[in-house]
This record gives C-alpha cells, structure tokens and sequence, in this order.
C-alpha cells in the first residue's frame, strides 16, 4: 500500500514551488504560465551558431515530447510552429572545454514564450536543462511557470568519477551516465580505467594492456573518442584516470617488468588493496610511462591528466632489495618518500604531453609544482593544507556513492566546509569544487543507475547552488522530481528496482518483496565487505543488491511521526498494519526462492516492531512493556543479510511515546 | 494493494508446470535439475559451426546471467568452467533463409548437463530460447527441470507487421521488436514501410521518396541492411511491404505523376481510408515501379515481396476521364477489375525480379498465378478459397494487435479454424501460418512495446505449438513468465506503463492512479477513432493510451469470483474496499492533473460498483437492491475517455449472487 498523498509530507508551498536541482542562483516568479503543446515544436537559435547548438535544441525538443508525451517534431506539425523559446548564445566556447570557463545563463519565461540568453554554449546547454525540469502538469496542461532565471555555478569543477575497472561498464552505461550527468549540470566525467581487477582501455602502443588485462572487456580507441564526443556535446569534460604506481596489476598481466617483483601477475578477482605496484627504481619504468602516457594524452584533449596514487602498500618495495639499495643510494627515506620520488618523475612526464596532472592526496609532497591539482579522498583539511601551499583541489572525501549513505548524509559536505572553512578569500578559490565516486566493487551494468541515481543530483546541487541551500527536506522533494525527470532520459534506477525485486519473488507476487524491500537499506560504509568474502564472480543479484541506499519510504513515515498530527495516524497505522502483516505475504514466497532465504528472519523482525508500533498508537503503555519492546528494537536494528531496517528508528520513537 | 498470493490463481501445480511458451512439441519430464550457478560460463559448439552460432551462444550466455544476475563471461571463472550445455548442429542452413526449412530440435537436460541438437543453426536458435525459458529460481536456487524435449512449429511463417509509417518506429525499437520475436520463436518480420502518412526507407533510384515523404523519418538503407542482418542472427526473416495502388499519398508527394489525379500531394496526416491511388493506365507507372521495385527486391533477400493491395476506394480512379477511357478500351470493368489488371502487371515485376509476391487478399483474382502468397484481414475462409483455387495464405484476420483485444482473444483463433476447417489435407499445407499485425495510429515507440507485449507470445504459441494446445487459464500462467522474461531481454512493457502512469500523476502518488489502470481496458476494435479525431500530432499520454488491452488484475479478481470459495473471500473483499476508497485518494490527483480530468467520472463509477460488490459480500440482498445495482452496473460500462472498466463482469457477477 503506497502512502495516500505523499505531497503532505512536502514542505509548505511557497509561491512559486519549483522543481529545480540544483535550484539557481537566482530566480524571480513571474506571472502566468507558458504553455507546451503540440505547437511547441521548435526551439529557435539566435546569435553564435554551431552544429552542438543544433543538437542540443532537437534534444531538447525530443526530452520534452519524452517527458509530456506529446509528439514534436521540428517543422512538420499541422499547425504553424511557434517559436516559445528563442536561444541567443553570445560567442563560442573553448575548442577544449577548460576549468573556468563561463557556464552562466539568463532565463526568462512568461506566458507568451521563454528567451535564454548565455554567453557561449555552455550556458544555453545549462539553461536548457533548466528550461526542461521547469515543465510540470498541472490542471490547466503541461507548461512552464513564469520566472526570470539567473544562474551560475558555485564551483567550476563538479564531477562523477565511474569506476568502470572493477567491474566493466559498456559504452552504452557510459553514455546513459552523461546523459544523467547533464540533467544536472554536472561538467566533469572521471573516467576510472585501470585497477587491479582490469585494464579498461586498448593501447595501441602496449597493446597487451588490453589483451592480457581486461578478459576482452575494454573500450577501443574509437569509443574513447566516442564517448569523449559526446560528452562534449553535453558539456562534460572527460578526464582518465590511470592508477599508479599501486591498484595497478592488471597493467603487469601483460608487462610484468613494471612491477616490483617478479612475475607472473594474473588480473586480481578480490577486492581490496593489494601488494603489486611499479618499480619506481627502474628507468624502463618512465620509458613505458612517457610512451603510454603520450598515447593516452593525445587520445584525451583535456588539459588534466590523472594518474591515481593513491593506496601503495609498499610491500613489494621492502621485499625487493635493488629498490632498497636504488633508495639508499638516491638518499630516499622511507616509501613515502620513494612514492613521492615516482610522482615527482610522473609529472614531469604529464606536463611534457602537455597536460596537468591530477591526483588522489598522496601526489601531494613538499617539492611539487603549484600547477597540480589534488583530488581528496581524505577530507576537506587536506585541501585546505594544498591550497595553503598554493596547490588547488577537489573534494571526494563524503561523496562516495558506493559506500550507501543518504542523500542527506552527502548534501551536507561542502568542500569549502570543515577543515577548509578558514581558508583566505585566495586560499578558496584553489578549491575547484569536488567530485563524487561511484567505485564498483558493487556495481554491476545493471545495478549502475540505482546506485547513482537520484543521490547524485543532491551532490550535484552541493557543488553548483549557492551555499545557503541547504534546506534537506525542500532537496528531497525536489529529489523526487528531478528523479522522475531521469526515469524520462532513459536513467533505470526504477525500472532496474522493480525488475531485480521481480526476480527475487521467483515468480510469486512481487508485493510483499516490495514491502520489505521499501524499508531496508544495505549496511554502510565498508560494512558489506567485512560481512562476505567477494569477488569479481560473487552474483548481485539478493535483496541487499536491490535495496536502495536511501529509502523514501522510510524518509516519508518517519517524517509522518516526527510531525504525528491526528491526521497522521491512520496513514501512520496503515503502513505498521502492512508491515506487520506483510511477514504472513512473504514468508511464502521467501520459501520458493533462494535468494530471499537469508531475509526471512529480516521479516520476522519488520512484523514484529510494526506490531509494536500499533501496539504504541493504541495506548498507553507501562514500564516493563517498555524495557520489552526496546530489546525488540535492539534487536531488530541489528543488521541482517547485509541490511538494516531503517524503518526502525521511527517505530522506535512511536514505542518511546507510548509511555 | 495487491493482490496476496496470485499463485493461488494458477492452475493446480503439474508433475511438470513448465513455463515454456510456445509450448514445445513433446516434453518428457525427467528427475531431478540442473544447476545454474556461477560455473554455468560456457556453451560447448560441437558439429557444424558459423559465426551465427557462435554469437547465439555468447547471447545466451548473457542472457542468463541477466534473467539470473549471476555475472558469467565465458572462460575467465574463478573455477574452471563447466560445460552443461553441449550443443550439436548438423549441417547448415539455407544460404537466404527460406520458408520451408527445419526448425526442429531436441533438448536433453539432466541434473548433470545439457545437451541441444539441431539438423541446422535454425533449430537450435528455437532450442536455446527453451533453454533459455526453463531457467526458474526455486527454494534450491536457479535452475533448470530435467526433461526430454522434441520440438518443431506447427506452421512455418509465425510473423509480426510493425507499421512503421503511420507513426515513425527507429531502428533500436525494430531491433529490440526482433529480440522479443526470437524468444518466442517467431519467424517472420513483416515491415510495413509505406503508407499514406510516410514512406520510410532511402530509395537511390527516387530519392523524393524519402525526402519528400518522410518528414525526414525514414532508414537508410545501411540501417535496412543492418536490421535484416540482425534479424539473420535471429533466425527471422525480413519481409518488406510496400503499399499499392491505395495507401500511397507519401510516394505521390516526390512524384505525383504517380498518381490518378493531379497533385500537389502532402503528407496525409489524419487516419482512414483516402482516395489517391496509383494510376494503373499509365505504362510510366510500371517503368518506375520496376526500377523500383528491382532496387527494394536487391535490398532485401528474402524469397517474398510484399505490396500490399488494400483498402483502394477508386475514387481517383471514377473521376480521371483518361483511366476511365483506358478502361472501355481494354475491357476491364469496373475497379476490382482494373486493380487487378495493375496487381498482375505489379506481379510480373516482382516475378521479373526474382521475387514471390505477397499481397492482402485483394490481390487475389481468377487469373492471377498460383506461386503468389495471399496475407488475409479478412479471415479463413478468404484463406480456405485461395487454397482450394491452389494459392497458398496466411492469416491476419483475429490477430490485430491494434484492436485491443485480450490474449484469449487472439488464442481462441486458428489458421486452420473456422472457415478453412474442412480443407483437405493439401489444400492445407497452403495456410503456411499467420502474421500478428500491430498498425500504428495509436503506437508510438514508447507505447509500442505495451501494445505488442505480452499478448504477442499468446499469437506466436498459436503459431508454433500443436493445436491442441488450447488451455486458456494455462496459457495466461505461462504469459505471465515470459512476461518476465521479455523485460530482461529489454522490452519495456511492464516499465513505460509505469512510466505513464507517473506522467499522469502529476508528481502526485502514483498508486491511486495505478489501482484505476489496473482494472480498465480501451475501448476494443476501432472505437477510439470513431470517438476522437485522432490525427499523426496527437498526443498519445491519456490513460487510454496507458491501459492495457488485457487487464491481469481483472483477470485474477474475476477468476476468484468464478471459484468463489471461501477462502477467497477476504481477498475479493480487499480488492473491492481497495478499488472503493480509490476514489477518495484519486481524486485530489485527478484534480491536478490535466490529463486525468477526463478520468473523473470513471473513478466514481469503479468505487460504486465496488461498494455495490461490497454490499453484496455482506449480505442477501432483496430484488429492489439488485434492479438498483443493475442499473448502476450498466450504468458504469459504458465507454468514458475511450476506456471501459472491465472489472465490471465480475462485480456484476456479485451482485446477481448476492439474490
């Protein structure tokens, strides 16, 4: 039973109530409301012209015939086309699109038509974005409400890195993740292509890379270049990310002299940090490197270059004693030193291809140039240490997808906050902004968007809406929204949800598994890795898989208990009556599948604390009622079959005032 | 709320309860099962090989670890790969795939391996798809149910018309049609690809055909290869039609001289039946006809060619003095006769060029020779006199899809039923099979896949399986599996309903919108278009266009009222007081979105009939409460915004018991 009007839950409606993520930095009501209809068929371009232009219009006609269902096509309607948007871009962007260039836009819409005016490409592919979320249904028909828009970004660097080493994602996944980014003004696609697990990418110079790396799975040249395309047709910059001198094994499967001991290497099937990494001792080693990075650089047009370093254990530098002796006598202390010696070396070679280098915290070392940037996974105090040091930064630390945190939990990390909070007025602008990181140890094709999506909106919001924008409940409805708006671009996070709780129920009724599945979140953090041994062949296929990292169901009952007026509580009641009776749906079907047997017991506890939640709304309780009903919380929020029952908390707070 | 245990509702559970459609041959149940798990990486190729084979065993690797989740790429397991499915083919199959060739084959699993041999690559496409169906996920785990199969079709043309002309489908929607077709073993793509409201395909010879009669939305010829390739893969042939003399305005917009009056011609953008037709007494007309036809007969290689026929008012034919002249002076009376004069001039071309013409019964006249294949809309008995004149035939007539009948529907009928019943044993090896036809004026690519899907499966068992293979209550259990199965392979008929529904909505809740969905139908046969003007810029996002031709939750609710007992009474009643109180949670949605206000009133009537229902639970009623109810109950079928609430029957059912 889905809740009876979820929009209760919404925040008071403000005159204008946008949908908008990330909101703008400015935005005045107007009056009226655009109309879209089938009349609305053409998007007329004014001003600077270029075929990327041409494109986004008939995109942006196609979205929105996707989004209303309302067949457009540019010229042929019955009617005379009208022309309610009329486009003026100013001048052209970069031929390779840079850090700081330009992304602001100026939108105005009233009832008679809407203008969007930008200063290059870049700002009309934004506002368009815009444009597209602002049309909603209402009882008059799908339109635009009247505004005048005017936005620009907080922060010029706003990312998603995508390992795609781990497990490998097609081209396809790749294109459909831009798309996605687009939607909400992302502009930098990190492309994560080697690991331990994989080499992703055909080197035509070292094509054993590919060959003895990547079990077949990597990207050609040609879809490199593909991708790189199209993602500037969405005005993303594609930056890739060779990990080294460590995450890096895969690269020995076919040239093991690379590495700090002996061959031979197979590609790695566990997760984890393992031992294998380059030999920094070896000439041959920056041979290789100043080959391939040159490969790659020409390959990649933008000016960034990362090459990882990130996680070097060590190890095989203890173990081999030429390094040691190489370390000796180059007067080089300890493997963070020989690490930085390596980096200093890599540098050199990235900047002689003409490119800057970027790299996780561990590139940063006393003597390096000021022109790198460094990517922290640590935390904002490190970037606040490499902008004191002249060194710009991004943030990551608090943006990892993968690690199942809520929307919320991400939203409120800023990359100026925390330990980056004093920094001078100079000092701040070193930090460009942050990207999240979506690792893959539990990501498969199929699970991508729903681990994604819609969370990565929020982040989105964080690195380009103003500071003060930081209302979690208007972010969550809002959420929802540009959720919706997603589904309509071709994004699976719902879709893919249904399908694989589909396949759980084993032919059975789907129902109940959807019951259960609403209310459970996996266990965060590194949880899931500490509670199963995994690896690349470990199938994602159980309820933990399907789970979501942020149940919206939970979101809206416990903000239904947190408010708790009279009316609530039949809606309240309803949704403890169908838990409690959903352990008698389930059971069934949970005996007719094998991936469903370890969540029997996760059931049972749903049942039992819904029980005692009804039991909480029907009177008063006493005390020993009490001491029994939060052993059965203590025990019921202990986590199951990788999953908590995040339902828990508000049941818990139903049980406390019964007292 | 739905529905508690819809397993109930299935047929009592068989030794075997085999998911398989179309139901194979012969099946022997054996003992015990097949694991699928994580070692399942491999398809062992033995006897004849072609890349085909090789493909289509990669394809059903993958396809495996989508339906299953568990990650499979063969040969780079953790643990040598085992090799349970052993496949032996004989020899290979015809250069061009023709109509009579041997689709037979035979599967053996065992709890040990499997093994599928085929005379050609033909059989054992069809056997992997078995294969591929018989995986189910059990309190064991995945698998697959020892047995013996012998399998081959009934009839050797099991087709689908896609009319791609009056609403524009592009290649990825044909393409993803072709994988649903190959999975329930169909053989025949008929692409309808001319007609008054678009021609679209690249002709070199005539290129105004395209470009004039498109609006741009046609294949390239490079897309027609691939697609014909693709469907090679598959073991579908592509046969392509081109409409004529009748449902051809778009050729007449290139080239009016074509046609029986005088131009300028546009595109048709309504629907119906319209005058211009081809002229017949012009020897220009076969000159470009046979150029024509010679470059769409060197395109496509198949051994047929289709032109159509159809539905020719002659009305251009009446008014044009000259033809009406051309006609006295050769002796042809009256329009049939001249059409068939033009039709036998068309067939000679199409000989000429190596090519068996295909046309819809009005190609069929006295004289007409007998290697032509009539495509009957009119039905068997049309099918039954083209045989007996020794004309051979397949079906259409009961297989629209368009017409928004049930699944049973379209079961019930037979191409050798009714009117061709009493053929003899030759005259019966004329009716080579049938085609499911799906037009297009209320198709677009986002509601393709929900008109076609899943009730095309139910038409291709028809096709395929023995004749006696009639169960209805079976067939629907089994629909409901391959239901499944078609979303994993990509079809997307389960989620753009969902989709729908959430534009409806409003950003409202998408549950009280779904409980109306789930229980109307639209307006059957061609109703909609007697009810609205429809024309090709319509939008196409109401909830008639969402509902679906053959409701499954009316399906289950009315199969418990049958049965009726009491066990089945508390969900009856849960049903009814859900579809009762809808009313209450619908209407603030319906109040907010444009495109449910039509909806309004069929939300009152399906909550009176369900409180009528209801009441009829509680207790015996008298005779004045039952001539109330009936009126009520007539009251609420009648058609509102197109749709018809069929859950209607059964809660009249009800009521009458409730005397």
């Amino acid at each position: 039973m889905m809740p009876k009007a979820p929009i209760l839950l919404m925040a008071p409606l403000a005159l204008f109530a946008h949908d908008l993520m990330p909101v703008p930095a400015k935005l005045q009501p107007g009056a009226g409301r655009l109309r879209i209809d089938r009349n609305f068929a053409f998007v007329q371009l004014t001003g600077y012209r270029e075929p990327r232009l041409e494109a986004a219009a008939a995109r942006l006609v196609e979205q929105v015939a996707r989004k209303t269902g309302i067949p457009m096509a540019p010229g042929i309607g019955l009617h005379a086309p009208e022309a309610p948007l009329i486009v003026y871009c100013d001048h052209a962007s970069a031929p390779v699109q840079t850090v700081q260039e330009d992304e602001s836009y100026r939108l105005t819409v009233t009832p008679l038509g809407a203008r969007l005016d930008a200063p290059n490409p870049l700002g009309v592919l934004r506002g368009m974005q815009t444009f597209l979320q602002l049309i909603d249904l209402d009882a008059s028909g799908f339109g635009v409400p009247a505004a005048t828009i005017e936005d620009h970004p907080r922060f010029p660097w706003r990312g998603l890195m995508l390992d795609v080493a781990r497990h490998w994602i097609p081209l396809e996944d790749v294109k459909r993740t831009l798309d996605g980014m687009a939607a909400v003004k992302l502009n930098v696609f990190h492309w994560h292509l080697s690991e331990n697990q994989g080499f992703r990418i055909e080197s035509k110079r070292y094509p054993k890379l590919q060959e003895m790396g990547s079990d077949g799975q990597y990207y050609t040249q040609d879809q490199v270049r593909e991708a790189i395309a199209y993602a500037r047709e969405l005005g993303i910059r594609v930056i890739p990310e060779f990990d080294m001198p460590g995450h890096a094994t895969a690269w020995f499967v076919g040239y093991p002299e690379l590495a700090s001991a002996p061959g031979p290497y197979q590609i790695e099937r566990q997760w984890g940090i393992f031992d294998p990494a380059m030999d920094p001792s070896r000439e041959e080693t920056y041979q290789f490197l100043d080959a391939f990075i040159g490969e790659m650089a020409a390959l990649f047009p933008d000016e960034y270059f990362h090459i990882g370093g990130d996680e070097v254990n060590g190890k095989q530098w203890d173990a081999n004693p030429r390094i040691q002796e190489f370390m000796r006598a180059q007067g080089i202390k300890g493997n963070e030193e020989l690490q930085a010696y390596f980096t200093r070396r890599v540098q050199a070679i990235v900047e002689k291809h003409g490119k800057k280098m970027i790299g996780w915290d561990e590139i940063l070392s006393k003597d390096m140039p000021h022109n790198i940037l460094v990517q922290s996974w640590r935390g904002q105090k490190a970037l606040a240490d490499a902008a004191r040091q002249g060194v710009g930064g991004i943030l990551s630390n608090g943006y990892y997808l993968d690690l199942g945190y809520s929307a919320a939990h991400h939203y409120a990390v800023d990359p100026l906050g925390e330990g980056a909070a004093n920094l001078s007025a100079e000092q701040r602008q070193r930090v460009l902004g942050g990207e999240a990181c979506m690792w893959s140890e539990f990501v498969t094709p199929e699970l991508l968007d729903t681990r994604v999506w819609p969370r990565m909106a929020a982040i989105a919001e964080r690195f380009w809406s103003p500071q003060n924008v930081t209302d979690v409940a208007d972010m969550y409805r809002r959420l929802s929204a540009v959720s919706r708006d997603l589904e309509w671009l071709g994004m699976t996070h719902v879709s893919e949800y249904e399908k694989m709780l589909m396949r759980l129920a084993a032919g059975g009724p789907v129902a109940p598994v959807r019951a259960l599945a609403d209310v459970v979140e996996p266990v965060k953090d590194y949880a899931r890795e500490e509670a199963h041994p995994y690896d690349r062949f470990t199938p994602l296929n159980r309820l933990v898989d399907a789970a979501r990292p942020d149940s919206e169901t939970v979101r809206r009952f416990t903000a239904l208990v947190d408010r708790m007026g009279t009316e609530d509580l039949p809606q309240i009641r309803e949704w403890l009556t169908l838990w409690r009776d959903n352990q008698a749906r389930l059971a069934p079907v949970i005996a007719n599948s094998a991936l469903l047997a370890e969540d029997a017991e996760l059931s049972k506890e749903l049942s039992a604390i819904a029980e005692a939640g009804l039991q909480a709304l029907d009177r008063k309780q006493d005390a020993a009622w009490i001491v029994e009903k939060r052993a059965l919380l203590d025990h019921a929020k202990q986590p199951r079959a990788e999953l908590l029952l995040s339902v828990e908390p508000a049941i818990r707070k139903l049980v406390e005032a019964a007292r």
